[in-house]
């Protein structure tokens, strides 16, 4: 696969990768794999890695408040205290019970035997659409949403429902019972509750309950996906799992609060739902490193993780307040943002006339500075084409004010020919 | 699900717990799903964790010979000079540059851009089979094979092609070659080469090249399943993947030679289907453990692993030839068994009139003894059914003597009615 100028035109190209490369096309892939696409985060990490480039595209924690010392010491009494760390094994209990214990700081009541662990949030993801979604089955999601959800029904072939989202109240409820009410049985409803990715923005209380509603009422899970639940800056509002103990399976992890590069997240389920997972997981890769998890236990054991996380959080906080300065100050009138309350991100949607992919080579060989452009995010390639997201958690917020005052002359400087 | 009173009669058994559970049965969960059974290395781990039991049941290294040392020393240096090994990150170049030195020891000449890193070697084997089967799709196998590849299979409900298995030569060449004669077109032919996983045989110089022969005049793909390569016991063949560069995917592992607990193991494929493997592994689970991922590069870096593998390799040896001894001596006469030039598993068949499935139970209360009975690794269960799988790598050779001399007693002391 050539190398693609940019990283998000082949979303709009009519050649995929796989029908493109001859030397692919003698192979005889599976059907699903020539719509594939280049992968978004892979195409960026490229880019990312060029000294001097700012970057807004990734979804990375701060690496400067990486608790080093303490990670060391787990690592290394986790190795020398049992053999068993470096074995297949079953699931480590004790992490699933600090797993109840940070659940219930988020308003849900479950037990460890509810309690799946992952290969982060993302295989929570994959096991769940292995079990429940057919080949060209259906799925109910918003039109913008976390491309590691796309990748993951992508295979299945899915008949995708989709549902609008609103800026400051979330993912569009009535769509989504107009949907069912019409005879819509999806294999799932997918939500992200808190810190939509991308659309920085958390659903309305009002919302929440009465998506829990559906769910209960038509029968239909909903995976809550709240990667980025621990991170809130102000007052959560509780989780759907909260509020539906059955139909709502939560998706939870580690890696925005502790480290990506230890893997670890988890799924919340009905207890009998937990065996079954674990058929899915040991096709998949039978273990995630047990030696990871017993260092996430085992740090968490040692103490330190709430007054990190409470660092992080404030350092965070203090990001994205300097984030939504600077848009204000750098960006056109006429641009709209969310307000995170939770997570990492932030959605900006420019006026009527832009198109950020074109943006994109712009801003990053003119001003060294990265974003995603928000089709990345749609299924077909045609909706969020003014918006771009914005990571706050991982540059410095001088860095911050620096990169969105260069992505503001980047915009100036490419004004479309009716607003200009 | 409740737990079952022996974790391998569900394979016989008409209600598979799906169906038999009605919470589950509620839940709508995806078709294939109903003809999941238990996990048997799930199940065997529970077994295994009685205190006073010997186990031939499981596949693991024997913890003693694990450089712990050198491993908390690789972890450190991995956590204190870089951060990234803590981030999510393009996979790791070094490693990949590592596997390809250790494939020119295999005799297979590949080049870091044909490698792709994943979670294990299980992990490739689901990614290729995503990239490759279509659902209900057709798949070549031996008869008796992995259950971790049945697990890879069984959600795309595949029309499996069955081929028998000679102990002494490895899988049947001429019942692939009259498959495909007769007008098959499988997505693959999956072929464990070395070290066979559950029967210990080593496949032929002979049938090798021929299957290679196979792939290329069918332009069918192989996947050679090598995750015992490493570990062999005298001179080794070449695996398929030196003899032909298209058609066999190849698959490794350092689990069994380093640690599972680090999940790293890969794939060495035509340099085109990297990125689509790339593609596939990001809805999987991103990433890998990048932190376990560099730590196993920088053990490699350090030097240990040449003195290490050879202490691992005589021990294993030293291990299988007293099983050997053992089986002689406590086994009833007309029991054959594989004598395995590769891995860490034998097979046992025993006579006529025997099933395994039935001694299990005895053996692990009457004498404290685990083994896997050989319908474990039978499609329909049905095969295998007077033999055991016995892995020498886990017990000391203390605890081999004794255990098989202890499986003898249950094998003396439940000989079939007509054998009696």
């Amino acid at each position: 696969m050539a190398p693609d100028p940019s990283p998000f035109a082949s979303r709009s190209t009519p050649a995929p990768p796989a029908a493109a490369d001859p030397a692919l096309a003698a192979l005889p892939l599976a059907a699903w794999t020539r719509d594939l696409r280049p992968s978004t985060i892979a195409a960026m990490m490229g880019h990312m890695a060029r000294p001097g480039v700012i970057s807004f595209a990734l979804g990375l924690p701060a690496p400067e408040l990486f608790p080093v010392d303490d990670y060391v010491a787990a690592a290394e009494r986790v190795l020398r205290s049992d053999t068993g760390a470096l074995q297949y094994r079953a699931q480590h209990l004790p992490l699933k019970e600090q797993v109840v214990e940070l659940m219930a700081r988020r308003g849900v009541r479950c037990r460890a035997e509810q309690v799946f662990l992952t290969t982060g949030a993302q295989q929570a993801l994959a096991l769940l659409a292995r079990l429940f979604l057919e080949p060209r089955g259906q799925v109910i999601c918003e039109r913008l949403v976390y491309m590691g959800f796309q990748q993951v029904i992508e295979p299945y072939q899915p008949r995708v429902l989709p549902v609008a989202s609103d800026l400051e109240t979330g993912l569009d409820v009535d769509r989504v019972e107009k949907h069912l009410r019409d005879g819509a049985r999806p294999a799932f409803i997918y939500c992200i509750t808190d810190g939509h990715n991308p659309l920085g923005v958390s659903v309305s209380l009002e919302k929440r309950i009465r998506l829990a509603e559906l769910a209960r009422t038509y029968r239909v899970p909903v995976i809550e996906d709240d990667a980025y639940g621990l991170l809130h800056y102000g007052d959560p509002l509780p989780p759907l799992r909260a509020m539906e103990d059955r139909w709502v399976f939560h998706v939870g992890s580690f890696s925005k609060v502790m480290a990506p590069g230890f893997r670890c997240g988890w799924a919340v389920v009905p207890e009998e739902l937990v065996p079954m997972l674990g058929c899915a997981k040991d096709g998949a890769d039978i273990d995630t490193s047990t030696f990871a998890h017993r260092l996430v236990s085992e740090y968490l054991r040692a103490g330190g993780f709430d007054a990190h996380l409470e660092r992080v959080r404030g350092a965070y906080r203090e990001r994205r307040d300097a984030m939504l300065a600077a848009l204000a100050r750098h960006f056109p009138a006429g641009t709209r943002w969310s307000v995170p309350r939770h997570g990492a991100l932030v959605w900006a949607e420019l006026p009527e006339g832009f198109d950020t992919g074109a943006l994109l080579m712009p801003a990053l060989e003119g001003e060294d500075v990265a974003f995603v452009p928000g089709t990345a995010f749609s299924f077909d390639g045609r909706g969020g084409t003014r918006g771009m997201r914005l990571n706050f958690s991982f540059p410095p917020v001088a860095q911050i004010e620096d990169g969105i005052a260069r992505l503001g002359r980047v915009i100036r400087d490419h004004r479309p020919r009716a607003a200009a």
